[in-house]
């Protein structure tokens, strides 16, 4: 393992912002400092003051110069204390499942296992232990605190008004409008929230395939996506050895972590999904809830006679879980045990505060096949399940297309947010067109934008690797960026609070040459510097692009003013 | 010059649709074929064709395996014998533009100078010759007809049911509401339309600057925008030499060409705006226009009165003609030469059919600026131009940002609708959002598909470099598909026939495994087979992102089918 993976941010500082109702809490965000603005008058430089600019940092640790990482180790374990101090949960003395004891037990994957696990917690008998049980008794949670000051970045230092307080968070959650997503047995994680009401999140997906991708490389990939901004994290490994991946990867990961637990039952049952069972998937849960992920998809909303709406599509279902499902019900012509046992699923996530994610099986894989019968009868039983996790305090997101025409994303979201009572969005994509292999990371981020300002509170990041191979380092850095794009425009867009600070700051920072301020301050500071420093005209008051003479910010910057006033 | 810079695209066949009331056009189109289905039933294979699929072609002879090409003798003129045999036209004796004698008298500039240069047209005393004019005395020019053809791509041959008949445009460009950008001394460009009831177009910019680029890269990089897909291309050189570029561009190009024409009459006043004068301005248009430029951007919504909007912003004047205009008002206190010319100015585009493109020289160069009192005064001035360039049956379309936030976007077409009487709109994005250099092509496309789909006919694209750089070549083609991607997505979200024929059966391929097909459907077939085949599992029925056990396509088909039946 590469210890070796620290970075920084240019002209950046990590700092942590207080708590007022835990006074202890330590918000990370990303200061940048901001160099000032000189005004020649008269022969006089002028000085004023750029002040710093906040900016909302899912780096974790790994961009903090005072933390030492230590991979074999796993990050700090920031919120052990809370979910001790609550005194709801217990350390067990061993691992529930099955199949986990076994893994421990099998001595020929030690070279492969993280050393350092700690025992798992567990809710203790009759307590309630999620976000959501304890935001339904009026409860606000340290992780409710911190990611109201997380979301009001800029704002109160820049005296933005802002509606985001620990209470509203709460109220949120209550209403099954928010969730946070955080396993007690994730106590790595920076808490974040996922609702329309909030800035809106993307999430990234790594993990290898049986063909490709090894631990050290999908570590790598998870520290890489955090470095770029991706908010949450999917693990969707399918090759071997993805126990001891995820392991790896949640131990040193700082934002949550979902997965989808049919892959590695699949593997289990030997890639055949008629094997499948409620008892191998169960023990699957169980294993997962105890290392620690955040949020699990959930494909239970296939119902045997919706299948057959799927046998009218283009491109039948392009869901990976989806197809195992149908498959299964098809053969055994029965519903699945995903959906006959949803409470059961719901009883053992509670216990551990794991969210459920519930799966979009019958999504459109092409924009012929958007908004169809097959898509919307899952929907609606969607709406059915949402009700029944909430019953069991169980926090719910719901996923989305996929490949959607323009004219048809609005509908997505409104049907949503009526057949889901709220529940909040979270969609992969859409994408807008199916011509452009090889750019779906730009297909779907017009998708994505419209769709998050529409009110979609999660965007699952496409790499222009899409429909053709497993993407690289450089692709999750594509997709990230393009996805931190789209969200900022809809957090614009939907008028969520300090948005602007950040584009507003960066454009004056352009207009008065302050180039490195201007990189600083953007989504890739070093491929903007990158480009720009190819040019060979560093420093200069224009760029290649118009030259000295033709540049309007020069000859704009004349205007109105005596001549012998300049910004330096 | 490199005269090896012709092309193929694979399984592509250059095929010319036939007029019907011009039975000579020919109209360019690329034919992709693609391979059958085959499906083995009980063992027996089952084969069925795939009709091949018309694609919209703007590459001109140069992916034509039939055409010779000669950059030093330019294109075929494939419209000259349709203008001659309008008979309202005649050829020079020599070009009119003081100017373009004197450089043609320059031998020191002979080793840069296109050898072949034709005399020029103009119109006869007393003729009209613009695409309007025949318009709005009911004549179908062959320009029309070939047009017709070019938008109904697959259509007569799938059964689609189309509106654009020869006659539908007529009545469009009468009604101002589309032009055939064509000027009669570019007769090397293929007919092509700009309007909102048309597949939406994609500009691109090309052109050197004092510091960076030379003739040869920009006459590639004109082609090579073509083969991407670029409708038209604006030469936006401001270095030396630009005479000389724009002609070897001109000739070489298959593509209606734009320009700012004060670029050059700055280069004649050495860079002092304030020097610039109505006859110094005069002599470059007529100069461009005899050289066969087919649109002008001309600043001429710039009102003294409204310049002091652009002091309260954030960015100032980002146009570079914009601001150039900007300065030469304030310095002498009147209206521009621009605003007073107007009338004079369509007088001379009259008489060689060039559009003007009414140049937003108060666009928004920051989200922050947006839909601003600057930017909607010019709107209201171009309305009243609008009108007086029909008059004179000078082809008319209105240029519009620039960077706007999503939930702003909307109101920019509206406005301008209203306020310009329907004449096409054309505008650069927008970016919807600062914060990201280096990515701008991606914050830009969002913009520019919404807005395409809300009316806008024509996107202006914007390459990775913006803000940074000049581009290179494959900062082009990058800006170029992105570009692509958003207009299609806008003619599919606004219900263009036969628009979604490409995506259907794109989709199909891939259901199918075949790959090949895929791709050379795609936007980018050499980019989508080169991820593809990296992943080193080129013709497998599954890609490395998901492996052969994960793969949902392969388990789709299983679906619903006895097992004795597969698609090979």
């Amino acid at each position: 393992m590469n210890d070796n993976i620290k970075f920084s941010y240019p002209n950046s500082e990590k700092v942590y912002l207080k708590g007022t109702l835990y006074p202890d809490l330590k918000v990370a965000m990303r200061k940048v400092s901001l160099t000032p603005t000189i005004v020649v008058r008269n022969g006089k430089k002028e000085k004023t003051e750029n002040a710093p600019v906040y900016i909302y940092d899912t780096s974790g640790p790994y961009s903090d110069k005072d933390v030492h990482i230590d991979l074999q180790r796993g990050l700090p374990r920031l919120r052990e204390s809370w979910i001790r101090a609550r005194n709801d949960a217990e350390q067990l003395p061993e691992v529930s499942s099955e199949y986990g004891r076994q893994k421990l037990a099998d001595h020929s994957l030690d070279h492969l296992r993280f050393e350092h696990i700690a025992l798992p917690y567990k809710a203790k008998k009759g307590h309630g232990v999620t976000q959501m049980y304890y935001a339904k008794k009026g409860i606000i949670t340290p992780e409710m605190e911190y990611v109201a000051i997380r979301e009001n970045m800029n704002c109160k230092e820049l005296g933005i008004p802002t509606y985001i307080t620990p209470e509203f968070v709460r109220q949120e959650i209550a209403a099954g409008r928010a969730i946070i997503p955080a396993n007690i047995n994730h106590p790595e994680e920076e808490p974040m929230i996922i609702g329309k009401n909030f800035l809106v999140k993307i999430n990234t997906n790594i993990g290898n395939s049986a063909v490709d991708s090894n631990i050290e490389k999908e570590v790598e990939k998870a520290v890489w996506s955090c470095k770029w901004g991706g908010d949450t994290l999917m693990d969707l490994s399918t090759g071997d050895n993805i126990h001891e991946t995820r392991e790896w990867i949640i131990r040193n990961c700082p934002v949550p972590v979902g997965t989808v637990p049919i892959y590695q039952a699949m593997e289990k049952v030997h890639g055949r999904a008629e094997k499948l069972s409620w008892e191998v998937y169960r023990d699957t849960l169980i294993e997962q809830c105890e290392q620690g992920v955040d949020y699990f998809t959930i494909h239970c909303g296939i119902r045997l006679k919706n299948i057959p709406y799927a046998f009218k599509r283009l491109m039948g279902i392009v869901s990976r879980g989806g197809s195992i499902i149908a498959k299964w019900c098809e053969i055994h012509q029965k519903e699945s045990f995903l959906y006959e046992h949803f409470d059961d699923i719901c009883d053992i996530l509670a216990q551990y505060d794991v969210a459920v994610s519930l799966g979009d099986g019958l999504r459109s894989g092409c924009i012929y096949d958007a908004n169809d019968k097959a898509q919307f009868s899952e929907l609606d039983t969607m709406g059915e399940l949402v009700e029944r996790a909430w019953k069991k305090n169980v926090q719910v997101i719901i996923e989305g297309p996929g490949h959607v025409p323009m004219q048809k994303i609005r509908e997505n979201v409104e049907r949503q947010t009526v057949k889901c009572h709220e529940a909040p969005f979270y969609t992969l994509g859409p994408l807008v067109t199916d011509i452009a292999p090889g750019y779906d990371h730009i297909t779907s981020a017009i998708g994505a934008a419209q769709i998050g300002w529409y009110g979609t509170a999660m965007l699952c990041y496409v790499t222009p690797k899409e429909h053709l191979a497993l993407p690289g380092k450089d692709d999750v850095r594509m997709g990230v960026v393009a996805y931190k794009i789209a969200a900022h425009a809809a957090d614009i867009a939907k008028g969520h609070p300090g948005a602007t600070v950040r584009d507003n700051v960066l454009s004056k920072a352009r207009y008065e040459f302050r180039w490195k301020d201007q990189f600083n301050l953007s989504l890739d500071p070093e491929r903007a510097f990158e480009y720009y420093k190819a040019s060979n005209h560093v420093g200069d008051k224009f760029c290649t692009m118009c030259g000295p003479n033709f540049c309007a910010v020069r000859i704009s910057q004349t205007l109105n003013q005596d001549d012998h006033c300049s910004i330096l």
